[in-house]
């Protein structure tokens, strides 16, 4: 059986969790508690040198990290992975967008304001620069969501599971989703997929 | 014909570049020049709402952005994807941590001084932070080179590409590799390759 390495609020590993519900795979969750320094012990070190969460153990393989190297292996060949190479294209765009635009900079500041708890004030100039790049973010998923029901192709696949991840929960970090009503809408087609769960759900 | 939107000093365009030429797939390239704005013309804006290159036109289908997209797309069922879905995983590990902990601190820092002239003293502690970060990302991949000759794998793949693009131009961005022989070790497996050729080559 999968173990995965996880910490319950991480929008990162609800990735993974999002995936193995909806794919209906058994695992076994490993709380990692990366606020006590869990995910720098020389024995998480062994699974992950990069000190991250998540982590996929495989039985009789190794490890695997990085939330979209996790949901790729476990997802490919399913629903969620686009059958035409077009498509697929499509969401490993999206995935990589997430990754450079959405989780470094909506991720980042709701982990710093939600999960340490930092003030406005201490954050500064670095917080106002995450809040700028984050609404751009946002700017194009709207602008992109306008001719589109899911984000690869029509149909829902791991691009629209990484992009929701964080941007579901960007009022966490005090952004304000009003002003998107095709990306609510589009939040809102997400979960009402089956086997769908709510973040921080073992 | 596929045709390549591209800036030839971009480290990004060239994991392209070199998958285009280690596969042999004929393409036009369509140089973008990027300091003078032309990758935020409404025209190019149309081809990638981000505006960002490379960007990879699809006769038929559309544009594809996102480096890691592209050469996923031009290299699927090819030697340059690992057959086994352990081993892709790991690939796709390998690509996450470039884009996450390499590029925007390695590339960036070259694109800050090497193409955009900026001073130390004018970037500052902005300057410090990223090199700090892409000195943490060098000795990861130090480590992790003590144990392979490639990245995913015992084989030559795109997670090869993806690291060395910006890896081996390290230096332009003033990092120094000579502490890390296993990077350079592994920098002159990917330069050996098979019609490997160097970056600014259309």
């Amino acid at each position: 059986m999968y173990r995965l390495y996880d910490y319950l609020p991480s929008g990162n590993g609800y990735k993974a969790r999002l995936v193995l519900k909806h794919l209906q795979i058994p695992y076994e969750l490993v709380p990692v508690d990366i606020k006590a320094g869990e995910s720098r012990t020389p024995e998480f070190l062994d699974k992950n040198p990069n000190g991250r969460i998540p982590v996929l153990e495989v039985p009789g393989k190794g490890f695997v990290a990085e939330s979209h190297a996790i949901i790729a292996f476990l997802a490919e060949g399913s629903d969620l992975f686009p059958a035409e190479a077009f498509d697929r294209a499509r969401m490993w765009q999206w995935m990589c967008f997430e990754q450079y635009h959405i989780e470094p900079n909506i991720g980042t500041v709701r982990f710093w304001l939600a999960s340490l708890g930092k003030t406005r004030a201490e954050l500064g100039d670095k917080l106002i620069e995450k809040k700028k790049s984050g609404y751009a973010a946002l700017d194009l998923l709207e602008h992109e969501l306008r001719e589109r029901t899911y984000l690869a192709g029509e149909r829902y696949s791991l691009a629209d599971i990484a992009v929701f991840a964080y941007t579901h929960i960007a009022h966490e970090g005090g952004f304000d989703l009003a002003p998107y009503p095709r990306v609510r809408a589009w939040c809102d087609r997400v979960c009402s997929q089956p086997r769908w769960r709510p973040i921080s759900e073992a």
